[in-house]
């Protein structure tokens, strides 16, 4: 009973099927029909003009979306604890040329407004400082939380103010619309660029790169191919993105393991330490009691000394997570 | 029937079996049971030790590979027509952080030590001028000629001499191996490390970047995080090149695409501009023969004014070539 | 008496002076007295606004002009034997972060429309190649050969038709304009961006670049400190090239080294392999008579098997050039 | 009364002199007689082999030198308010071409084992983090504190023990070595590389950076060049590191300038936020205080609401320090 992560779930029926279909003669590279419709099926999606470019990974999508808006003597806001900061092996400083992340701090691994401007604020507007030249949040953010759509609008309130860019990562971006229950436009609000994950929730290899400036997407197009990203039977990955869309099996999958999350979370009480509004769990128990779990088959990772994590994905069984649930409330 | 490229043919159903094999529960990333089992598969293909990782795209297999060897303030000297010069959107400068391509000219964009020789001999060996640090090679090279054992081993020993790492690009190795009809060893000499590409020849995504010295892997897994090229589900990256290995699929889809570029070639004499030892054939034929072709059903690139090339694939048709065959001679 | 080069000789006694009077307290870096008046003082000299920032190096100067037109994805348009290709120690690959230097050929090291088409022509329009943004010449050139105005406006016309930043290489500036006897303005064209050399006309260490577009300075103000560039006793850079432009000091020195390459040239006849329309000379004689030339006390480099190169400076002697020009008329 | 830093300060008169006499032919670069003596200069000031190269600013001193330890892939232990992260405009990224700065804290600006630790410790030895490959460390540190000896091998032992270079930022090395009153070799320990300041110490525009280990050197070299750093006229380069080692003059104009900063700091009591053992004062001291100070004609930094920093340099008159002394008394 596996809830380490969601990262490595299996491939959704759906897109398997999306997959072999898409086993015929096209044009090479971003050249085929499906890549095509990617803009079109997009904008659908958040009720304006985007611009999609489809991705192996989130790594990629991140610092991708971030290199159009960041020149290699800017910086990011971002906060401590973000992917881009903590797991991405140092890919920013790689694709943005040597570019500072600038880390905030804030609750729930969640900007704010006050906390930006305690990293901003300070700094002065001269040549030996880095100057911020973007905002990137998570949403839902690395401990699960969900910004709601007001407090993504004050964000890009600040990034228009100080006329920075401004980048969603949506590695989980489904489990949170999943938990707002909101228009998906509203959950990402005035941003310039989404990464759109697609991995976690289902597919085997394709996240989407949504660009609601169509410039920037251009530069990017450039940056993909000179990243060695730009696959030459794209038509897989652009199918695995049409699979995720279509009927909205995005949102489904999402809401799979959003319910998962849910229940387990009914049983953990004063144990959480975060609110549970997309599909991680971060649980307060012991060394002890971790041993314990894992003899009744629960996978998961520790985090750090007092805790431990657990995820659920869109094929977590219901009867697992019930198990857990229990499992927790035993202990 | 087309001859555009091999780059976008469709995927061998050994490859879609494997696939499926592998949507069961493991670990993500390059943890999983596949990816660990890449060193001894090629290890025993190669009949020396090899370190094994895989990658989406040639492009990346080949940046990678010289990120290891070469400095950014240093060189790599290859062919004016090499792939990492001409079509990969500047993707060197970018993986080696600006380091140089040193071009040198040779028949059949295959390089020879005097050839070499001419690029680096001139260079002064002062920090005014960048220095060489690697030599790439190509195999089969751009025009679809193969470099014979005894001319590796050449350009190997100038490598050696020199100090230079020594990096092989094989998108279409598997197609050299067969037309020369040798050891896999043989074909690649004493390289460093060679891109061996799979994506031509019937795999979806899946190429494999083999390091005869694992210490340059070593820095290569840093490396490819980094570029956002670390797939969290690569159980399906290391699927494809067992796909690809067992029961030596790779030689059997090469095996039948140069048998297809042969029959083509036999219609063509004194049209070929460049031997054919691979899957390609470069043909000169006026304008109005290329029409002429065209309006029989064939597919395929112009290649200047004069000439056109011709690429097969692991699913050519005998029919199809036969007929292009015949289309040629009729001209 | 030396002919090597003029970028050792020695430092211009009205430079000496400006250094020691800006030895008086001031604010640091280029926030003091001196670099603000910078921008006056050239702007007189070229008759529009210009924006100077002094740098320590035509390398730094050259790459950070070119560093705010050109992306890390795209290319420079350059001759084959300009400076930045052959003799930066490939600084341009790490201020451009892994930019593409196209290479041009034309007489004399002098580009034409018809050679900058024939690079950028055959460039397709796709990711896959890198595309061109700017294109930098140098006046004079490295073979001693000046832009006459009307070849510097139909570069910058194509330069502007196809939308590409416009650099010109100005180490020899002053030989250029002493030689075309014209107002700098007309000797730079429209161009973006001038690197304004000094130090090889009698500075010790300073030279200009001219920004002709306010925005790109303020790049480069970027990037010159994180480049290391910026130094915090700014002041005695901009000192020197007060002292330079004092008078037209750059001129008058200038036309001296202009005067005493034509006095050698005038012994040279059909020995001459370039016009000499600078202060360097590039003289056709065997190695005997090289070996004859240093007998007598000249030294200066060898230009290949068959040819010297001869340099003149700001303090090169009257004797010395008629002496060289008798040795060379008597070989 | 300026106390605002030692950066701007006055060129000493030695230096002038050793720049006048370096006023001769010589060759160019760094091929001259007085950069080929630098080696042998350092060696005998550190008791062990050197090699020192000069460059023209502090920052491409310690950029250049951590260049040679780190890979564009690694990370660089340093405090959270290192000059390389506070004032460098980013130049780290640029010259490591997008490694990290893991920030350290601790006292007085000062590192410490266990500091780095904190940092170190908790990385995991995988592809997904940076994983560290040098420590540097500041001596004199940003708050004006000085390493002991013991304190230098302490976290010597630990770069040994995890395989890191280790760089010391030694823009106010004189003023350490001046205030721990120990050979110079004690106060830098077994370190790698040197940022040997003179530019705040009496020099114009150059300082040293000196390598303990050849081979890093060697890479530095091509570097150097390649930041455009190489000057041409180096020999006035050298000759102002020459001056600053004769009779150690750098040592003798450190301590001015500490006995300026220990007279001043005599009259601080409870106000110092910092041991003065350099030639930096933080001092508590209230707006109005500041305002009453800048009445009196001293000139300073605000350092945040409720402190300011005074610098003393080489020359800074013994008057003015009693003067300034008085004055904060009188507060």
């Amino acid at each position: 009973m596996q809830f380490l992560s969601d990262n490595a779930a299996a491939v959704h029926p759906a897109v398997w099927d999306a997959l072999k279909a898409a086993d015929a003669p096209d044009s090479p590279y971003d050249g085929d029909t499906l890549s095509h419709a990617l803009d079109e099926r997009f904008s659908a999606v958040f009720g304006r003009p985007c611009t999609a470019l489809w991705v192996a990974t989130g790594t990629a999508a991140n610092c991708l979306a971030l290199a159009t808006m960041v020149p290699p003597h800017g910086g990011v806001v971002c906060h401590e604890e973000a992917h881009i900061e903590v797991d991405e092996g140092g890919a920013p400083g790689f694709y943005l040329h040597g570019a500072k992340l600038m880390l905030a701090q804030g609750e729930g691994a969640k900007l704010t407004p006050d906390a930006i401007g305690a990293v901003i604020d300070p700094i002065r507007d001269d040549v030996h400082q880095v100057q911020p030249h973007a905002i990137s949040i998570t949403q839902a953010s690395e401990y699960g939380c969900s910004y709601r759509p007001d407090e993504i609008a004050a964000i890009a309130g600040v990034a228009r103010k100080r006329g920075l860019g401004f980048h969603v990562d949506g590695a989980r971006f489904a489990n949170a619309v999943a938990f707002l229950d909101c228009a998906p436009g509203e959950a990402v609000g005035p941003a310039d660029a989404l990464s759109f994950g697609c991995i976690k929730n289902g597919a085997m290899s394709a996240e989407a790169i949504v660009f609601f400036d169509p410039a920037l997407a251009d530069v990017a197009r450039y940056r993909r191919k000179r990243a060695g990203h730009l696959q030459s039977k794209g038509r897989f990955l652009a199918a695995q993105l049409h699979a995720m869309l279509d009927g909205d099996l995005w949102l489904a999958n999402a809401r799979h393991a959003n319910d998962a999350a849910r229940e387990i979370a009914s049983a953990c009480g004063e144990r959480l330490m975060h609110p549970v509004e997309a599909n991680e769990l971060f649980v307060r128990c012991t060394s002890a009691e971790r041993d314990a779990l894992r003899r009744h088959g629960f996978g998961f990772y520790d985090w750090g000394e007092d805790a431990a994590r657990f995820v659920t994905a869109w094929n977590t069984r219901e009867d697992d997570a019930r198990a857990l649930a229990r499992a927790i409330a035993d202990l």
